[in-house]
């Protein structure tokens, strides 16, 4: 229980600094400052995503092709990261894909239900750079987003940037 | 595994997080920048070590004086967190306990030996507000230093305050 637990108080006080930080001495926050923030913590993420992949794809066979790459995403990788499998991925075969977890690992410390919804975005966007640093390891630059409408219910979007 | 690794990668950037925004601009940090980021990181430390310990004493019954208590956590709260128990504990019985972790988690990633020492204060300032926060919740003010004369071996110097 302790890592887990671990990562997620640290994870906590991550972006508790991270907002107080840029916040320093103004009374309120405007959307830029938020944007600031939300960059930082995904930036974090992504070099986090990284090298987590780096780790859990060492003994892998390579993939096939970019369906495959992001069925081990929702598979192997979110349970090792996320404790779970993703419970439900779609394409439009045109490089975008949306992948839902109906019980995100990272909402679930968070109350359940729409009382908190415009809290949610400051704890995912280190998810979020996880996943894009995850592909873009394995070779697919993305823009990743997450929406959520009721905790701990959460959707991520996933648009590969085709060069 | 990854769940370490989550915390491991996550606490990396952190501490280049913390270190790059004190540093920003400046060519060279002086003492009293790195004892700015060494206090960031340990009020982190600290917040997590109270969380950590509230799960981790929940079921357990109440301890019997100060070396229960250092024992719980050098045995129970140590495995939990860091991931082996501490190698070694002495104390004065007068309030001042080293504790010895000759592999110590948070330096296993960085190189062994004397070389990179000059970095080890980065990486242990975290751990040792854990420690005070865990104690801290318990009823024991403390103040918690580290020292590592060579990775991944690392002696924490606990000194409680009387009051």
């Amino acid at each position: 229980m302790a890592d887990e637990a671990l990562f997620e108080f640290l994870h906590m006080e991550i972006v508790s600094h991270i907002y107080k930080e840029q916040q320093s001495g103004k009374a309120e926050m405007d959307n830029k400052d938020r944007a600031v923030c939300v960059s930082v913590l995904e930036g974090m993420g992504f070099r986090v995503g990284q090298g987590l992949i780096e780790r859990l794809t060492r003994d892998s066979p390579s993939f096939k092709d970019e369906l495959d790459i992001m069925k081990f995403i929702c598979k192997d990788f979110w349970t090792k990261v996320f404790r779970r499998q993703v419970d439900n991925l779609r394409t439009n075969h045109q490089g975008t894909y949306v992948l839902q977890d109906n019980k995100f690992a990272m909402l679930t410390q968070l109350s359940s239900g729409k009382q908190y919804l415009d809290q949610a975005p400051k704890y995912l966007a280190f998810s979020c750079g996880v996943v894009r640093g995850a592909l873009s390891n394995l070779g697919m630059e993305s823009v990743v987003t997450a929406e959520v409408s009721v905790m701990p219910s959460c959707k991520f979007q996933v648009v590969i940037q085709k060069l």
